[in-house]
């Protein structure tokens, strides 16, 4: 099997990270994943919600959305229809769960992390881009956070690294990060978030078409594993 | 190990199915997984929305709502606040896509399936509840549309049956069918939609606390299978 | 003239009063009148609004809704329409009122009550069988308050009982309880809440077709008194 | 007893009746019940909306809303704060009511009454205000339809007039059409909207305080009776 | 030239403040320019939003609307559709900076202006009708505000006088105060807000069809000037 | 004087235009006026809305938002808040009439433009580096437009350029496109939409603080046309 963009089963688009592309965030990164582009801005802010004061605690949370021409025919904006749609709600929550596995909550103390993922440009894998993304925003905030004094020189609030990738089956056969085309025609499509260190954050697969059995989600598993080292490799290199 | 109702690691709790709790709906279920208790009216009607017109095929949809206090505390309802919540966005749409996952639009023909899967009382699980009952509701829908000859007497527009059960690991431990106390600690929270026919149609794996390992997964899926096997059994007998 | 269902024109449907249907909240009751079935759930907390903080009365307030498939045909719910209709509104606020007018606020303290009235299945009579339901759940939800040490042993904030009921003339003739069948074609339609002592809480009396002159009118206020008597007699049998 | 504003218990406020108060509606009053002022807007349009196209067959609605200090102290805007109250959609769905009563929609034809009561002043009375003066607004729209062609020359779609009056027991006495300070601390409010040949079309009592027996009920629609007559005589001045 | 009014060029329609058009609002003026009515209510109240609050200065806020039969046919309600347009959103936001630009929100003291601009009827200029009657509506908030006490009886917070006018290229020629069939028809459409000592606040041109030239502003902003300069003389003998 | 940035008071920051920077959109460009970077995305469709169809005439509009972080602290979505703001409402109708304002409708034919304009940083003039943005994407998207055959070959829709700029009196003195620096602190703010030939499109100047007269307005009106021109030429060379 020949994928459309040439690539092997098991290798990623280019992955590229412009940190700092925002003058004003705590953390920024703009995350190319081959066509997908996602701007992630991280806003780092002393205090936490009135709800956890006093505890000592911070709060990290997430919000998704894309620009109406993102993708190839125009999407109407969420904030002219005066809702915010299943998808956007689904894909906010799952960044925010994936960002919180790897940060101490005790260590970030009462700060609050907002991460903003907008997809400038949509082509396949948007929210993986996101996450991957929103880690290397997030770090070059905690750094921000340091140097302003919010966050102890000393202390890292981060447990680990985490990154996510698309897998799916498509025409018969399991293949990593998924561009629109393939992820339209694929029969099961499977988002995993890991950390650095090869766990699991997240794993959500979904029988677009024909149900899976084990054996296929075992190779999708394989492929997943694969891809998060990679970008978690990816990663480091981006911060270093 | 022992779990605060007695039961075994791979116990489900007791399973309901009171078929035909609604008089006007053409199928409904109350479901009851222990403690947890969602009402399935399945709504049936002829014709299609207008963008699938004259293609021949059917549509399934679902909505998922709670009652203000199906939960141990008053939650306000989503009416009054005027949007609906992520939490509940995300349900309905894994309701949506495990029904269509064994449904065959074809066969439906130009008829659309509704399927409101309202949680009368919470105690954990209620999308799993929600997804097994909903099947069942769904049976007898079909049913009544062949009756009311919407659907033509010999034509079975499903491919399969579907149920889905919640595992996690709690203190350590994988466990199967969580009620709410186990659910708010478990480490690991795995929602798993599968066919009668034993393969899986959704994979929703979090972790809550811990990021878990490929072994864990494993043996969380094998809790799930055993689950969906039972529960697909439960579900022959109550529509036998 | 004989009804549909073989009632007297007199004669209440059957009602049933299933009180603890729920775990968690402080007073519940499945009502039913007829095929009428509403999901009453009392929530009793301590403290009160704002507004009403450190004068030492209570609040009551009350929420009705309908589930989408409670109906002949499904109605789309009104927490995805984003906007709630006027006859919810109104009939909230019609048991809101007609529970306050037998709950003595500066014996209730500083506590607040909640009453959620969802119709799981509606013929008729959905707001007389809700406030009919809603007072017995109260009556329990007090009783728990009491337990709890919310309000103290000996004291109870009732003044008296509440029951509604609804009548109409449907052909010509003044009939009790009317099902959806009789609702529909009834000339006038009137919600009579009286309490167990036998005065008027509240009278709204409407001409849907025919306006009715003031011998109409002493005749159905006639016939709500008999109704809303027997609710009380039943309700206090429910109550033992 | 002597009421504050020096009236006999059975004695209306000064009612005024400003025709044709807007330049551009169809048929338009400025009705005044004491400091109530409420303009009515009555607008006529050919057709109907499309759920009742082909039937031959008219439709008339209402809407009900107050200008943000037409009270004591500023209320915020509807539409700045997004949604409706339920007090709005309750008086509207009233006023629509009470018009319809007097409407035979088959002589309408199909043609669209929609009446808008905006309340630029409040001092109690405000829905019945609005019915007595939107009845002469519809009067005049009527007419223009008539002189436009819309409806024939020779047909009246009216069957009869309507208007309505607030009663209410304050200080223990019975007394018609209460401004807004009797209406504070009335026991029992009751509003009637009534033909001009004396039949009911609405009565709403509701007992703030005390409940009410079937005495004093009787004693109130006694009042309603003068003061709707009273006001439809005021009507045919008017209209003459 | 003649205008259809039969008015000159430079000539401002029938202009009318009705003060204390309202009981209970601080200050109230029903204006009218021509056929277009504007009531203009000012509400005044101590203290001042949270945000501003100990540090000694006042606040100023609009808000404008339209009935919904101001104009020649009906529009939907904005409480109704659930948002504010585009257009009332502008409006809005310029009366308000109309009015702080002649308030000195020291001497205003911790207290907030309201100022709530109706339009009854719609012939053209509402905008501006607005504004130039709320200023006259706010001189009346600000005495009431003196007579409480809640601003010193030796301090005046206002600055200046404020007024405006629209002007417009109409077949050609630059007219001044359009009515609603110039305004349709105008190729120009501006709006010029200026104080009594003949400074500009706002100036909002708009080439409705042609783009304009320097030469072409020059003219209107001249009849605009003389247009403000009459207002403030006629808002002078209103207050008088 | 001198500009914190150094600029001289009729010099325009640097202005960047990168054409085609989505690859979905018909047109698309990422404008830059120093720090402010504005996505414009032009999405040309055939077709036009239902209210125009059969006509001949096309259609455009435009709309306007900022990304969460592009400021200084974040603000809230406007999706999560369920409304828009008068701010963007207003913007986005500017935008809309300045690019009206250069395309000739007929010529358009029945085909549909939608500029969406995104603020991912904002540095001051937000709104007139979209409008001159847009010009270009339009021009891009026009050009696929003709491309594609929905507008014939030797058709152009567009009778001139557009663009716009800000001016202000800062410290007492007229400058150039103000940074938000510049921008809190202004005296009087202007914005300026002119055509390519030097005619006026749009002119919105507002006292933030003293009123101005008529020789500081003239004074920046100079200003301004001195920078459109500017910008005229740099997009017609970034189109070249």
């Amino acid at each position: 099997m020949t994928r459309s963009d040439g690539r092997a089963a098991d290798e990623l688009r280019e992955v590229r990270f412009t940190r700092g592309w925002l003058d004003h965030a705590e953390g920024s990164v703009l995350v190319e994943f081959g066509g997908t582009r996602v701007l992630c801005a991280a806003s780092l802010t002393e205090g936490v919600p009135r709800w956890l004061k006093g505890q000592g605690r911070g709060w990290a949370t997430a919000e998704y959305a894309m620009l109406p021409r993102a993708t190839n025919t125009r999407n109407s904006r969420e904030s002219v229809r005066g809702k915010i749609g299943g998808r956007t709600h689904e894909i906010s929550r799952l960044i925010g769960r994936a960002l919180r596995a790897v940060v101490d909550m005790d260590k970030l103390g009462e700060n609050t992390l907002q991460l903003d993922c907008d997809v400038l440009q949509a082509d396949g894998g948007t929210r993986t881009a996101a996450i991957t993304g929103a880690y290397v925003a997030m770090v070059d905030a905690f750094d921000t956070g340091r140097r302003r004094g919010w966050i102890p020189a000393a202390v890292d609030p981060l447990t680990d690294s985490v990154a996510a990738v698309s897998v799916g089956i498509v025409n018969g056969e399991p293949v990593l990060d998924l561009p629109y085309e393939e992820d339209v025609s694929a029969d099961t499509d499977m988002n995993v978030v890991m950390t650095g260190s090869g766990k699991f954050v997240e794993v959500q697969g979904t029988a677009e078409g024909e149900p899976f059995d084990r054996t296929e989600l075992g190779r999708l598993l394989d492929l997943a594993h694969t891809g998060c080292a990679q970008l978690a490799e990816l990663q480091r290199t981006a911060l270093a």
